[in-house]
């Protein structure tokens, strides 16, 4: 989708690559949300308007220095659209979809790269919140209270899942049919999304 | 424990390295119940008699090529004393106490090295199945067949806990009270080790 994919626009690599480091540093130093356009552009020493031209919006640009080939503003609609005790059931098997895909080497890379390297951590912790988490949790009538534990919960079990899958390849996880893992995972993610997070029901209940 | 971390037995420090580095390639290679003091012992050159001198058991041997100065063995025990439906309470708890404590920086540094290097990889997951999962599975009253889904289920959900609050640091994850995430996570480990995977009746129960 973008100029740098198909190649339509490449514009001068060294312009490219001065605002693709200065978007990192803002987005990893500022956050997401507080980094501008305009600092970046600053700091690049170019004009706003070539940042757009070369990587269109902010999300975009986000998206082009964590070297994420997948728009989850164009994932997500589906996951969310139908009945609210189907989100997680959806988001696994979107999320599945995509790291199985050949994306999900980005999505590998990206992983292994925040481990190793606490600047791209907070790259990860930002795209994970502001991307793909609020995206989610914003369509959900839960307390706003319980938003960012929620998300973060969801994030365990979603990074978890993809650490034994892709990284640390623990069978029977790492081969195992998308639709069973499914099964198996989307009530975790369900109940961290919307369901009672106090323990003291459920365990009642199972005794 | 051990006499490496006592310091009583300290003995030759290259003879040491050599049976350590050949215990590393014997136990990525075969797995932890094939790879055999003797043949440890052959490949660094030594009698078996000095590696059991130098290391102990196998399992003391095998806790020294990861470096993880806790022993599962003596921890297990008293996660698996009680009533079955509290084996994922006390797990996540047990868990979050070992990493939480100064021996946590060895199991962050183990995690990290895992994601960077295939062979430290193959002994993280020797570690996790033979060494954890393995002994919690064994009590449980579960169909034997579904043990190995079972176990990486529960990795998942523990190491993307120990990625989001060790690793990449999301909050509130990273900054939670431990017991807030033992009544979050327990029920998820629960059911990964002893409930229903199918989800179909949880999702109509929710309804």
């Amino acid at each position: 989708m973008s100029p740098r994919r198909t190649g339509r626009r490449p514009g001068n690599p060294d312009t490219r690559e001065a605002i693709l480091a200065a978007a990192r540093t803002a987005f990893a130093e500022r956050g997401f949300d507080a980094a501008s356009i305009r600092v970046i552009a600053a700091a690049a020493g170019v004009d706003p308007a070539l940042v757009h031209h070369y990587f269109g919006t902010k999300e975009q640009l986000f998206r082009a220095t964590v070297d994420i080939p997948v728009d989850p503003a164009q994932l997500l609609p589906a996951v969310l659209a139908g009945d609210v005790d189907g989100v997680g059931e959806r988001l696994v098997r979107t999320f599945l979809t995509v790291w199985d895909s050949p994306a999900g080497a980005a999505a590998v890379a990206l992983l292994r790269s925040a481990v190793a390297n606490e600047w791209t951590a907070r790259l990860l912790r930002e795209f994970l919140v502001t991307q793909v988490l609020r995206r989610v949790l914003d369509q959900l009538a839960v307390d706003p209270a319980e938003l960012p534990l929620r998300g973060s919960l969801v994030a365990t079990q979603m990074i978890g899942l993809a650490m034994m899958r892709y990284v640390i390849r623990l069978e029977p996880v790492a081969s195992a049919d998308p639709e069973a893992l499914v099964t198996a995972v989307a009530p975790t993610v369900q109940r961290y999304l919307t369901g009672q997070l106090d323990q003291g029901s459920a365990r009642s209940r199972s005794r």
